[in-house]
């Protein structure tokens, strides 16, 4: 016995799949058989079957398509309504918005309005933005005593034509580390080789455009560097990017470089991912080698990128990636956590979860609720994960950092300095915890499964934003963010349609090592 | 008490006057208060009630939008379905689709959807359209010999700059009348003096734009001129104009000309009016003289006059009105007759309710069901009125036509000898018929009041549509066109949006004298 929620979401797939193959006749059957059925775009309003199936049978196909969000609401028990978002192949975008009855158990559309949008002028700066703020080192500044490394010279590589902001925290030949922190940069020596995964990417034919800033030593997520400026969002116009990987995200996000090469320990790809409209890839801990990186909490620290479109995601994550990875295995099943999803304001949690059901209904994967997580059980992984991570930070950088007193932004320098008073038993415990919710983790996510959960906990906060709102935005989010983290696991943020004004990720976690899995799910029904 | 459809229409009335006066406080209120809804145009949905008030709080007002059709289907007791469809000044067209619940006996919206179009291109002839159909006497054609009486010379008229197509069954001075047949063009005098119609329209300003085809002698709905071809119908190409005032109807469709003088006996302004998308004025029986023109059946022969735009409708009626005409009515209420509806097809019916519903909402008139006026009733009054015209054709024509066999097309010509077959006893028995329903009528529209019915059956039937479809079609139009012609009653035929991709009129009929009043009534909220 199929309930009706699932009939009237196989109804819809169905109807959005004869409209892309032309089904006339299945598109026609979907429709109720009545003269009160109402078919609208801008320009005619159409009423009854009779003239709507005309009206079909004597118009082009509808271009392709990909469903970004699908929004249901329940009238009464034989109504339903769906509210479909959709984008083209040329970026531009369509809302159908349809009332459903349920009749001697078939659902059909008794009411239906659609309408299309150009798309959007692509995202891109003010005149005069401060691109200080985004670069340390921009391609356009380089000289001839210290040139970016060249990408492999061959044409038609998977990046050939396409630019990398490189994050601030790996080796660029020829050039210094900086590390969002100018007494790091001072002291750092000159790189003489490039980073493991900056060299990947100028091997599968990328071209550096820059070195971007970073929130100091990686050790952030808001993005607001004290020495160097707080990177514009071209996306969110007056909203903070997000970071720690700050500066690359909005260099791509502004069209200033195509792939941004990041980490992320507790976030620092995905939360800038999330909050500039970006797709955003944190690889499973320790496959992508961390040679010629500034790192922060080694059991955590994992490479990533952030593109605009699913196909340099594609093409940067096959850069990154070993060849020899495990195969792909296709996922079939997203869990969702309510305790997760809970942890976002309702606006977001609308939007991920509309973005979910549209992504569930493309790639055909189930969608199942998962209790067995709580928000007790969900607390004290988040307090384990932040024992170990200050602690690790502590240890890597304590030296630094106590040895340069004030050369930090105080919030910085405060979460490295509580890292110097864990114990070891603290510590102990904490890893306990968390070897405790990799394995329930890992549980949760057999090959062909992955977890939906908001990306981020709001959109991206306003530049200037109180520091009380920042704290309660990072304190939720991290919450959300950590688990990936904890467990090592490889993490997708996908750009949903925006909240509002502002864009926000569906975030997808799945099991350690299925990292194509994700980007696979992800772009697979992209255009 | 009032009841839950008449609350939701005076909500959605409430929205759309908050909307016009960009009163965002009242949409705001008109919205539902929940995270749950939903706003949708085809590039943006924006979920929450919190999103949707700051989109709202930050956007300019919307553009002045007239109403033309809503529609509204009950989805539950507590739910409802508007679909309401819109036109803005520059021809621009909209629809929003709203689903509204009821909550604590309010109204609120939790689903909308808007889209625009642009205006649609203005109807137009094809290429190499043979014009010959249209005209008898195009301006064009005219020489120095047989000029057309020139306007009046006096700039800033109503009708200045306008032109006019004249049914050829009006006289112009130096030209002779054909009235739609080559035989009697022929025994035709050059008329000296324009008739007083003309006359009346070149005083206000107009200029002819030349002598238009009628059926013959104006005894035909059809427009299909055996001897002179079918003019096209721009508006809906390959269907019939309809007639008998087809040439003109052509004509002002197709751009040819802005207003067409015609005449109405038992539809002939009403039907072209409402196949070709055209306001389609019928006046009031004697109020304008009828000089100068080859009538059909002067107890039911009226003036008429069909524009594409109410501003010229406004002008060219009020260029007929005699001033002295009786002060205007405002129209408070409007009756609608079940067994005059059901004579339409579905989708006219659907159109035509939607329309007046508009209108209604618009001009703040109440619209009542009468059922004092059933099937039967109806069937007896229009056998009545086919008697008496029949009666009259024959007293009038019955010379001409017997005296030339032949020269008429077969179906016009039988009409014409049925009327030869009437007795006098028949004839007084249908006169004594028309009394009852002249004056059952007069009682059902006192000043104030306008009866609303679909113009016609159906839409313009396709160019050589089979003689038993154009027979049916004529059938039930005259059932409806009849009620003005056999009481002498103004009738106001209103262009809806389309049905499918053909116009439908909505045709508003009023007491004797009223015509002002319908004028305003159809144009009031005109932009």
């Amino acid at each position: 016995m199929i309930d009706p929620r699932t009939k009237l979401l196989q109804a819809f797939w169905r109807y959005e799949q004869a409209l892309m193959a032309n089904d006339v006749a299945v598109l026609d059957a979907l429709f109720a058989s009545s003269p009160a059925t109402i078919r609208s775009d801008g320009g005619t309003t159409l009423v009854g079957h009779e003239q709507i199936a005309a009206f079909r049978a004597g118009r082009p196909p509808v271009p392709p398509r990909r469903l970004t969000r699908v929004h249901v609401r329940d009238l009464s028990p034989t109504t339903a309504l769906v509210v479909a978002e959709s984008v083209r192949a040329d970026g531009g975008t369509g809302v159908q918005t349809q009332v459903w009855s349920l009749d001697a158990g078939r659902w059909q559309v008794t009411t239906a309005h659609v309408s299309l949008a150009p798309a959007p002028p692509a995202p891109h700066l003010p005149d005069g933005a401060d691109l200080s703020t985004i670069w340390r080192v921009a391609a356009t500044d380089v000289n001839e005593l210290a040139p970016f490394p060249e990408p492999a010279p061959s044409a038609g590589l998977p990046l050939t034509g396409l630019t990398v902001a490189v994050k601030d925290l790996f080796a660029v030949a020829g050039h210094r580390i900086g590390a969002g922190n100018p007494a790091w940069l001072a002291a750092a020596p000159v790189e003489t080789d490039s980073a493991w995964a900056v060299t990947a990417l100028l091997d599968a034919g990328a071209r550096i455009a820059g070195i971007a800033h970073t929130d100091e030593l990686a050790f952030s997520l808001a993005g607001t560097n004290i020495h160097y400026g707080t990177p514009p969002n071209a996306a969110a116009p007056g909203a903070i990017t997000g970071g720690s990987t700050s500066g690359p995200a909005a260099a791509v996000a502004a069209g200033l470089a195509d792939v941004a090469l990041g980490t992320d320990t507790a976030g620092s790809v995905r939360v800038p991912a999330s909050y500039c409209g970006l797709y955003g890839l944190r690889t499973t801990h320790d496959v992508v080698p961390r040679d010629g990186l500034v790192g922060l909490a080694p059991a955590f620290d994992a490479v990533g990128v952030l593109t605009r479109t699913a196909a340099h995601l594609a093409a940067a994550a096959d850069a990154l990636l070993p060849p020899q990875h495990q195969p792909t295995d296709p996922i079939t099943r997203v869990v969702v956590v309510p305790a997760l999803m809970d942890l976002a304001g309702p606006a977001v949690q609308e939007a991920v979860s509309a973005a979910l059901l549209a992504l569930a209904l493309t790639s055909d994967a189930v969608v199942e609720t998962a209790t067995e997580i709580g928000p007790g059980q969900l607390e004290s992984w988040f307090a384990a994960f932040r024992t170990v991570q200050a602690a690790q930070g502590w240890a890597e950088h304590g030296a630094f950092v106590a040895a340069a007193p004030g050369a930090f932004e105080p919030a910085v320098e405060d979460r490295f300095l509580a890292g110097a008073q864990i114990t070891a038993q603290e510590l102990e415990t904490a890893t306990a915890v968390l070897d405790q919710a990799r394995a329930a983790l890992t549980a949760l996510l057999p090959p062909g499964t992955a977890l939906a959960l908001p990306s981020t906990s709001s959109t991206a906060p306003r530049v200037g934003a109180s520091a009380v709102e920042i704290d309660f935005t990072r304190a939720a989010t991290l919450r959300l963010t950590c688990l990936a983290s904890l467990a090592g696991l490889p993490a997708l943020s996908v750009p949903t349609p925006r909240v509002g004004t502002s864009p926000v990720g569906l975030c997808l976690v799945a099991g350690p090592g299925q990292d194509r899995s994700l980007v696979e799910l992800a772009t697979g029904g992209s255009l």
